[in-house]
């Protein structure tokens, strides 16, 4: 708890003198003001979180959390739950698609181990498994409020190691069978969102399995009656250990004043649950893509954050953020190159006229 | 006549046979059916231009159309028409939008005068002017039918030449003070959508000035009463060179099958008039960004098209191409290294379930 604790005392919000500062070079620029939409927030925001109006995120590192979730018992995956194991190594040999996506990126994968029901041996995973999947949440809660607290401190303690060795910018991933069912119940309980409207069909449900998910989610909440207005209560009955320890992540970056993407559903659940935590955690927050996942136009509406990129992706492993990675590099160089109105021979009441 | 009518009658649709091909490839690597979205799409579609299922767009090219409107005279703007000039000089300058952003996608520009209202002297555009702006449209047709044959056709003339010095894949940008306006009144007569819907506030416009933007759109449909279906008179009597210029290139990249990306609303309004004119040429095109200009969701919903970025960007010039290029060959690269379900140790009974 006094990691968490700690960490939820230092946060501190963006620089809004920076801010301002970078919207006045945004404006001197050569283009009809803010045409460069959500390119120009991108470089903007990044201001407020370094301090520095020219900013550039040379080192990149996808934090990949896996664990098992409980409620697979109830046949709400397509996929059988060895797929968690064996996704989970495949990261490390170089042939999933966030391996593919953030080699185009140039970004690092860092691969965590924080609850897969099986042992794995493996170098290149770390190892913070302090149990073995959670419970199924349909019985009763999927893990105790000091098992989040736990992966959550995991979450924020991986982000320290990877500030201290040099990383500029983050992004977040997972692989967990079951975890769309985790998180479509916690946005239900946080947003208040009827489960029917914020349940997708994950990897490729047939109906009647998809009825059965619904059904699923519903019961866990029925059984388990959390708080919404304490979040940790909420991933502990609902949660998965993935969502937990991307909750930290989040946390840890604002915490080191580090940029973080928002990749899909899980990702983008485990930021809500940061955001519940600790409003400014936003200030950090960049959000990728808009996952094909029903729930996640409600977590970024009550975020209040747009999605920069349109793909339609729901494979989650961070690759929204691996293709997000380029659209904020491509934003600070933007923000570091172009041209002002001086610059460009536009003088000055062309200018005010161009505003 | 001649060039526009023999590209048309060259052009092929997309190879269907190596569509399909390569969505059997896309389903054999190791993530969920389609769970990479439009990045799969984008993929497969390539494959269906080149009849290669593999691909890679080296080298890049922003064909960037510039030229004036004479409807400017009605106060449609808020810019000073010779910004058309000043601009277009500018993107040989590098400091513009669409010069920072081509450098990080390492794609080339080629600036075309297609009809600024006044002489350039710099060898760096390609002088392609064959009239002075065009005539205000409120008062008479903008332009005669030969002239928009003419624009056309210098498009698909300046994309033959690209193609033959090696261009594996194309943008499209323009630069013309009053071409949101243009835009919008051939949106609204093409796809018989109210004016109010498709106009937006260009650069920026006032509430006033906006107003008086879609009266005066509305005053040229009526004074022109042009025939929907005949595209050429549509473009003839609300269109632009610039506008015109950019239909050809999409024709000229359907005859040379190289792919074309799709900017913003003025590239929009160019590609549903390539459409409109052989709708085969919607298998060459991918739309990059979705324009904040509201004609442009009408647009894409004609197109049948879904933009890759969700950037909210309003500037035109090719800025959107730019960035698309990154998405595109993100995915192209995705194709050629992601691993297989064999490579990934995932037996068949679970690639089964994982379909």
């Amino acid at each position: 708890m006094r990691i968490l604790k700690e960490a939820l005392e230092s946060i501190k919000p963006a620089y809004e003198d920076k801010v301002v500062d970078s919207w006045k070079r945004l404006d001197s620029l050569t283009k009809p003001i803010a045409s460069l939409g959500e390119l120009e927030c991108i470089a903007a925001k990044m201001a407020g979180i370094t301090g520095n109006i020219l900013n550039e995120t040379e080192k990149k590192n996808i934090i990949i959390m896996c664990a098992d979730n409980g409620v697979v018992e109830e046949g709400v995956s397509s996929c059988p739950q060895k797929l968690t194991h064996i996704v989970s190594n495949n990261f490390t040999r170089g042939i999933t698609a966030v391996n593919a996506l953030s080699r185009v990126a140039k970004a690092d994968l860092t691969v965590v181990d924080i609850g897969i029901v099986t042992d794995i041996d493996n170098p290149k995973i770390i190892n913070k498994k302090f149990r073995y999947s959670t419970d199924n949440m349909v019985k009763g809660p999927a893990m105790s409020r000091e098992d989040v607290i736990k992966a959550i401190e995991i979450g924020i303690e991986i982000v320290d190691k990877l500030v201290e060795e040099g990383v500029d910018i983050l992004g977040t991933g997972e692989m967990g069978i079951g975890n769309t069912t985790t998180s479509a119940a916690i946005i239900s309980v946080l947003s208040g969102i009827d489960v029917e409207l914020v349940t997708g069909k994950g990897a490729a449900l047939t109906d009647n399995q998809f009825e059965n998910k619904k059904r699923v989610i519903k019961k866990a909440i029925e059984v388990n009656n959390p708080d919404k207005n304490d979040v940790i209560d909420v991933m502990a009955k609902l949660g998965g250990l993935d969502i937990a320890g991307l909750c930290g992540c989040f946390i840890g970056a604002a915490k080191n004043r580090v940029p973080i993407l928002i990749d899909g559903i899980i990702s983008s659940t485990a930021a809500l649950c940061a955001y519940k935590l600790h409003k400014d955690v936003k200030d950090f927050m960049f959000p990728s893509h808009l996952s094909a996942e029903p729930g996640a136009v409600y977590v970024m509406k009550e975020l209040g954050l747009n999605p920069m990129l349109n793909l339609r992706f729901r494979c989650g492993e961070g690759t929204g953020c691996a293709v997000g990675f380029q659209i904020v590099d491509t934003a600070l160089y933007m923000m570091r190159t172009m041209g002002t109105f001086d610059d460009a021979g536009i003088v000055t009441d062309y200018l005010i006229e161009m505003r």
